[in-house]
């Protein structure tokens, strides 16, 4: 069982490069934690250094052809110009992140609000985003709440999910064709009693009462600590409402760390889910793959293309799975034939059939490295100086 | 704010009776942990001490006038006999629970089994579940399952959940009248890496995708450290979907400590949110309440009462909470004040409350220590010589 | 049961305004979170105003007598005018918190850095707060280290801990007389792979290594999840080695919640623990108590009397059980009776008896209520105007 | 970056077949849960085919040349017998468990209880083990306590730390030569509220205590979620106090599942705390590496083979990793440059090294594959016919 089937690396070979992933705007600027924001010397200064950025990344690795933004922070008085800004660069707009936490008046929720004067603010804020969606060609409102309580009292569970749904409900309406709406869900952070939409089965439920243009979207740093997240990715594929992907990681707490580097193997077996929902023809999915890192202690471009780099691997690990061989182990109740099917794949080396699939499309074999030596990353060096 | 109004008290007095709470068959005999079981000299050695358990707890505590059976731990040849027995003893008959787990059939899993055959002897099982619920005149099907695997690869996920989807719609059609099915989830035990209904979402998924007469089933103990249960609570509530509660606590893992032993205070925001909901005119529920416990190292019907008494303090104190002060506060934004109001009810001494409350019902008023001095302990001290 | 005895009565009288808490400068300002810093309109905005705000939660409370300050955030040319001005509000300076975290040289580090500079640089600064606690006259340095690390293979834990006893060894030889060093621990955040005390046994042989004047400090929020934390109290009271409390309270992250507004019981059973050790002759403890919170989201000095009413409520409650029963039950192994022993107080209204302890003391019997309505919330109110 | 370097594939040649592991007696039987043992046909029925079994374990892997005993799972009336006849198999004796939690007399604890009669039988117990020893030629002593409480109130933490060392002290004065206690500590299970020896710090407190041939041991599934035990190794090793470790793994809680199988990174992690160490001059280690599993749904001894095979597969890749490397990227503070250090030897497949040390070695080069074909494997299948 050492080695790879041929079948295994064709496969590998084939898909690999098709795998396309977002990347966030934010990871590319000063970040920090609540004790300090540390300066990046090389970190984007303006909009347009975040679309250089991520168009740097995208040359380097090939797969990450659109950039997600946070509105307002990456907000312009031209639109146009910017989506042919990112043209001109080689990428497009990915999807388009409101922002419903960054004013005094949210203290209390955003759509959820008990006020709703301050609903509407919300609400104004995400049509203002949708609108940004066609001004860009973004196809993807990306939805993550901050609200949520601190303190038992401090606010109604059912008052607050009856907000939310009639808030959204008015945002919802004004989708058209393939817009979609992804609801991202989150256990803690920033409110530490409870947050409105906590989990997946919160998310879920939203996204149904909303319809068919909303979708659960998956990010790995929100679960509570011992969760079964491909088992969530397994559920949200059946039940065709897995819309979106946000890459990260976490060892207890935060969710900005690099993907891959706490748990690969973890990251692995949520890319067996996808892959085996991708071998099935009952299966019909449209899901978005984003970053959403602020690697506030590595320089931003390197950290983005490692973070691709480590998709990657797990991913081609993943390709290599023989399948029908983990099926009739399944199906025999050989635990362990089944396990080590698993692990033929995890324990491979992958590294030089991706290194073949960039040559294949005519990228460096090894993106971090080729960054590293380039004059892209001088360019980023002096931005500081 | 340090006592109680006229008005609260009066809604202790009059609700804290009605709460009426199944007590476990299974919480009457020896339990213990997979590294031993202990000898509890005072446990129920047959299906009638258990009965007879189950009536001196409601003899004391006037509100369980329940035992919910498990099948086959609680299997006899003459149904008829068993409800008669224990109408004579003051109580009727609750949940039936099954046991999908007790077989080495189940390794691979009972109603998720890939193996057709087991699944069908699992759903032969439940269908015998539904003819006792005949035959003791039970509403209530209460589906605990320890489906599960240890390892990643052992199984899949989406053909486990439509096996499960499959295998529960046949014992789903068999239900008529009133009659309900429980969903139960657990996060983990006896499956350490997944299990086939792992959370409240899954549960409520599946609930729906059967039909009306399934709901999901709240168990205390089997959730993610850190999950703000009131909220699941609420939402079930918000959705009509809420069927049951099984009564107990955890600290880390293990879920048959003493109720309100670990945390009381999660358990009165419970509370809070079963007495908000029955405020509530829009929200219709049927609610079954059950401790589902087996202390290994309490003496089994001391236990018991003294986990009745928890319930209904917190109980007590939830329904002594002014909902109309606190929904003020929260419209208010005034976070302080909102705590305050559930701080006032929550740190008030309601078991003078309880006493009187259980005296005008024609109890003693502390039924613990009532029964520690009674007759009816003797007995059971008595039992092992 | 019902009611405390005349004893326990007494025993609360007589002891729970003897409890003084300190509380921090930087709990009287403004806060967030990573994602958000709220405009408190009510918020300190100058070392006098926090010094001010101490001083009227310890007018109305009475037992707040010193405020711990945070060098730099509270530095100034005049320490000893600080110190008179203090005094002339009728309060102390508490202990001093060193900041090592809020520079990029911090990046890698402070203590532990790999680069001897950064080292020094933290070391002098250590070395002046411990000049600022003779200025100032305050006999604690209450150390917390934010270092750590985010990646596997970012540094090497073992030379970091080298790092760590050979930087402190240097502060620690400066201190003299009653003069101490508290050593903080924290499980994650602000670094989420490794924290360099990351528990109470790394913080406790640190302080071991360093000396007698040094001492290990418990923060309520900075254990992993399900800790039981009285029991980590009960050893370091045993050994001789509880130096310092840090009251807050967290359900999954985050250290800045109200102290007892999630798990009250758990506060009470820690205060359990250290009337225990109060009550034994064996036991030698000087035990600096604190509040470290940011309410971000309430106004602070309204937060802070309401801490300070959560800990008296859970102190009292401690106060009044009946430590000897208590052991006549575990003696005879008689879990019921033991836990009904906590439950009896735990269950007992002690607000009236505190409400007379303050008055006896000069007191409103409800300071929150009484600042709500005084002038002194007036003046606070009216600052941002 | 691609391939290891001549002098990396030299190192894990040359070392990785010198990692010795013990198995357990104990994992060659049929296990379970507390919902259920099931019937592993291949089990071991006798303590002979436990033996057995552990020597077949060694014939395929060649680095488990000892079997760890429980005590009186393992009890006989012939020790030298037994020692030799695991001489006649190819093994030796290896670390005796004593079993302190299987009596009645052990409900309120084992050497904490509050009765001194009880605890006089488990230093009795502990003793007899120390004997034990001595018969089999074993140098150590393995304790793992259950003590512990499921309920607030339940006993005195300090006075159950005073007994526990009182108890143990005694057994560690019988201690003489090379022979050493290994002090294990759990988190939880089987007692909920609390465990005497609940994490590392107490369990080396205790170590340190007792004298220089006391230990700490680290089990791998015994910590709270989200501890960084890799970071807790290397403490231990700093301080001398690391004296053995315990194999397996855990999701959320149970620690018997197949070490490597849940997150093999912190296995590769781990591994890398071990190999510095090794490098290190001024660390004197000897530490016993002991699996501790029982695989309860995978047939033993398979399971046995596939746990030590994940095993080396970590410790090869940890053997593989440039150090000096790492060491320099740490003190030029590049997290990136040293996570992919680590990175280059985690990715890479070390399997095709391993066949070949084995070959070196006499082995077949896959140890799984090997006993699956083999008539070894016959002799257990047909054990229940």
């Amino acid at each position: 069982m050492l080695n790879l089937s041929s079948e295994a690396r064709e496969r590998v070979l084939k898909n690999v490069m098709k795998l396309e992933v977002e990347t966030p705007s934010w990871g590319y600027s000063s970040g920090g934690t609540r004790f300090f924001v540390y300066d990046d010397p090389t970190a984007a200064r303006t909009l347009e250094e975040k679309i250089d950025d991520a168009a740097v990344v995208h040359k380097y690795t090939g797969i990450t052809p659109a950039v997600a933004l946070h509105i307002p922070w990456d907000k312009t008085d031209d639109w146009p110009g910017l989506k042919q800004y990112a043209e001109s660069k080689g990428i497009r707009i990915g999807a388009i992140n409101p922002n419903l936490f960054q004013k005094n008046e949210y203290l209390h929720g955003s759509v959820t609000n008990y006020d709703p004067a301050v609903r509407a603010q919300a609400v104004d804020h995400l049509l203002e985003c949708v609108q940004i969606m066609r001004d860009t060609g973004s196809p993807v409102l990306s939805l993550w709440l901050a609200d949520g309580t601190n303190y038992p009292g401090q606010s109604d569970f059912r008052r607050r999910k009856k907000n939310l749904i009639d808030s959204l409900s008015k945002v919802y309406k004004e989708l058209q064709g393939e817009e979609r709406i992804l609801v991202e869900y989150k256990m803690f952070e920033p409110a530490f009693y409870h947050t409105d939409i906590g989990d997946w089965g919160m998310a879920t439920f939203i996204a149904q009462a909303l319809g068919e243009r909303a979708q659960t979207l998956v990010d790995l740093g929100h679960h509570a600590l011992g969760t079964n997240i491909e088992q969530i990715v397994a559920w949200l594929l059946d039940m065709g409402m897995l819309g979106g992907f946000h890459f990260n990681s976490k060892k207890y707490a935060d969710d900005d760390l690099t993907t891959g580097s706490v748990n690969p193997h973890e990251l692995f077996l949520i890319f067996c889910e996808l892959v085996k929902a991708d071998r099935d023809p009952e299966i019909q999915s449209n899901v978005v793959y984003m970053i959403d890192q602020a690697h506030f202690d590595k320089p931003k471009v390197d950290g983005m293309i490692q973070s691709v780099q480590n998709i990657q691997i797990a991913y081609a690990k993943a390709l290599a799975v023989d399948y029908d061989a983990l099926e009739e182990a399944q199906m025999n109740g050989d635990i362990i034939a089944a396990e080590e099917i698993l692990n033929t794949a995890y324990n491979a080396d992958v590294r030089p059939l991706l290194a073949e699939a960039r040559e294949q499309a005519g990228l460096d074999p090894s993106p971090l490295e080729a960054y590293l030596k380039s004059a892209d990353r001088e360019i980023r060096v002096a931005r500081s100086k």
